[in-house]
């Protein structure tokens, strides 16, 4: 028979354990400090009806939508992002759930997306959300939680950017330019891009902009300076506006909200020039920068909106929330070097000499693993050599040596297969704890 | 514009919190199991080529696999389960990853069964192997892991029912009934539903077995008693043909080696009618049943096969390893009142009475975590009533309260929302930790 050839789908990719492990060491930080909040897990099937995919979906998510029909003849599809089942379940449970809710998921998502732009067509997304309150409690705590999350996985140089839907649709308002907001946004969106010149023109051309108005709107993103000089240079610019005023009256509390919970006043830095989700956020909004690796972009982003649910159910549902940007953070990670060191789930391996000891060793394994430390034993009697060359190419911590002359004189080495070095420790069969206190100071060095 | 209306396929389901987090239990510790033994993580994508999905698969199976068009044109499908993603991933990747290879996924897969039967089409399976090892070690650690699995789970009263494939098979051979074991196996797989009697006429009209031959066969099945009995009982019935001699060694080797790693002798237990996997399994076979509900059948099942991806390499590739049933799991542990009694990721409620207070309450919710308690700050100033209803509806294991006279007073109330006691314990504003003492000693009685 002809063999298949083994092989992933375009845009699909298999996680190795090496890739795997700091995969879920960020997820289990994620969820740790979702749940410090009161974030509840939730999860929602991987395949929905299509209308509930396509009702708000864009032309591109639309044409990205994994769809077929299933065994009945119902049109379904793959779900695209969380939002939208997010928005469905809420609407659906609402009743069991009461208000306010607060989720947190973590899930795979698919998009049927170009792969010549180095994207998969499956990843994972990580969000969070406070679904049914208007209090910018909620909003502070967005923040606040992106926050802890970076400080738990270790990272302490980056700058949470927040702006506020408001500020720039007051001033838009004040313009007279309301009805061209997205288009308005779209163009200030590209700024760092095409620089002002460049979304002056834009202004003009997508927009409609007078010179002056698009003045006006370069002038907003432009700001810069500390929290206190763009809240001060904001003023002006919505003074007289219901809408952009009440914008940078909830930046101001925002600051100071998080400065009192104890985040440093750099780490928040207000910048009017944020302009995500055009047509979603209507509040404040927040991206999150590793200031060692800026060009990477966003790797945590998020916001307010006024109505997650109005496809399904006529109650109007606000809400504040944000995703973590999980692989774009790994491959941060990886390259400021600030994943963690240990390459395998156990740090230790029990070599295995000697076939008819197997019960020794699986119960001197057994011993370790009682006292907490993890422990593979290597699962089958080979040359002491090939074994060091397994435990070196997985990245194991350290290796316990015991073959008939160990056995003999009731003494296991321990090897530190960093530094290469070997100490040697009792074990007569029994209590295993002087072997535990010695691997437990070598993963401590 | 007409609401859509929020629903879920037929056959698949949204997991709520209280749904949810009783599964991340069980899945953390399958994982911290899985990893003490130092298996590793990996995953696979959800879609697979069809060609890849159906290479294996029965018709049965292939008739349940969600199978599509991609965008590209190509054919594919939604994985059925994680053993056929692990022998392409294992023979695509087989010089990256070397050998022994121990792994774990924890992850969805789909089947479009038939929903009548109480099945869902959407569920999770956490499966761990170890591939390329002939030696009896991997097997007696995929029991040593069932084992410590439910120990961590809280559950004591369990047996792992033992057999080994070698042994009927050795059996068949002796009567020349060798090239009817898959028939015979399916007879024998229904003595606990149809009896001795009904085996015996299914093994004459499917296998075509003699009386004697059926007698013979049913004698082995009907083996019992403890361990040493069944031993000596099965071993007149092998003698003299190697594969079953070869089997009854192994089972008596498994036996000794699982008491040497400390599991008391009558928690496994040798049961010569186990006859799962009926083209895939070829030595030790186990299953797992919770013995205060062994009527939801097994728990925890797996076994040795001899190659794993024959489809798509020529290197034989042998392996053992097990499945966790996570559904049937803890719909079991649900019944048995063993789930865990938190009902809330953060065990405290903090009242927020009084919204110009908004930041003292973000700066105690922030000591508080900074203490190592999770603490979920009620996100809008309300009526403590409306709050305490919410506290209590959620499941909190505590309440904090905090108004303008507790402030001026330099007081927290801590509230034991099960009991209803309350203890007033102080807070000027700085340090938290009398309240974080109180709120631990809660969650300790």
């Amino acid at each position: 028979m002809a063999l298949i050839q083994p092989r992933t789908l375009k845009g699909f990719r298999d996680y190795l354990p090496e890739a795997m492990m700091p995969r879920e060491w960020i997820i289990d930080v994620a969820r740790r400090v979702y749940r410090s909040y009161g974030f509840r897990p939730i999860d929602t099937p991987a395949l929905e009806y299509l209308e509930i995919l396509t009702g708000k979906g864009s032309d591109e998510t639309d044409k990205q939508l994994y769809r077929f029909e299933d065994h009945g003849g119902r049109a379904v599809g793959l779900r695209f992002d969380l939002t939208v089942p997010l928005a469905r379940f809420v609407a659906q449970h609402q009743q069991q759930l009461g208000l306010p809710f607060k989720r947190y998921h973590i899930a795979t998502v698919w998009r049927g997306e170009n792969t010549q732009t180095g994207r998969y067509r499956e990843f994972m997304q990580c969000d969070f959300d406070t679904i049914g309150v208007t209090d910018l409690t909620a909003d502070v705590e967005m923040a606040l939680v992106v926050n802890d999350l970076f400080l738990a996985l270790g990272v302490e140089d980056f700058t949470i950017r927040v702006n506020h839907r408001g500020v720039l649709g007051g001033m838009l308002e004040k313009l007279g330019l309301a009805d061209r907001s997205a288009a308005v946004l779209r163009a200030v969106d590209k700024l760092a891009k095409i620089g002002r010149q460049g979304v002056a023109e834009e202004l003009s051309r997508a927009a409609g902009a007078t010179p002056a108005q698009a003045d006006d709107v370069l002038a907003l993103a432009s700001i810069a300076g500390d929290n206190e000089q763009t809240l001060a240079a904001l003023k002006p610019l919505v003074a007289g506006n219901a809408t952009g005023e009440c914008g940078v009256e909830e930046l101001a509390d925002l600051v100071a909200a998080v400065a009192a919970a104890g985040v440093p006043a750099t780490r928040v830095k207000l910048d009017p020039s944020i302009a995500r989700g055009l047509d979603y956020y209507t509040g404040v909004v927040v991206e999150t920068q590793l200031n060692e690796l800026p060009t990477i972009g966003s790797v945590a982003s998020g916001g307010r909106y006024d109505n997650l649910a109005g496809l399904y159910t006529n109650q109007k549902l606000p809400g504040v929330g944000a995703s973590l940007g999980l692989d774009r953070l790994l491959a941060a990670l990886e390259q400021l070097g600030r994943l963690p060191a240990a390459k395998t789930p156990a740090p230790v391996l029990l070599c295995m000499f000697d076939g008819p000891r197997r019960n020794d060793y699986l119960k001197l394994a057994a011993r370790l693993r009682a006292a907490g430390v993890g422990v593979e034993l290597y699962p089958e009697p080979k040359k002491l050599g090939k074994q060091l060359q397994y435990a070196d190419r997985q990245g194991f911590r350290a290796a316990l040596v015991l073959g008939d002359a160990e056995f003999a004189a009731g003494q296991c080495q321990v090897k530190d297969l960093q530094s290469g070095a070997s100490a040697t420790v009792p074990y007569n069969g029994g209590d295993a704890g002087a072997i535990a206190a010695e691997v437990r100071r070598l993963l401590e060095q």
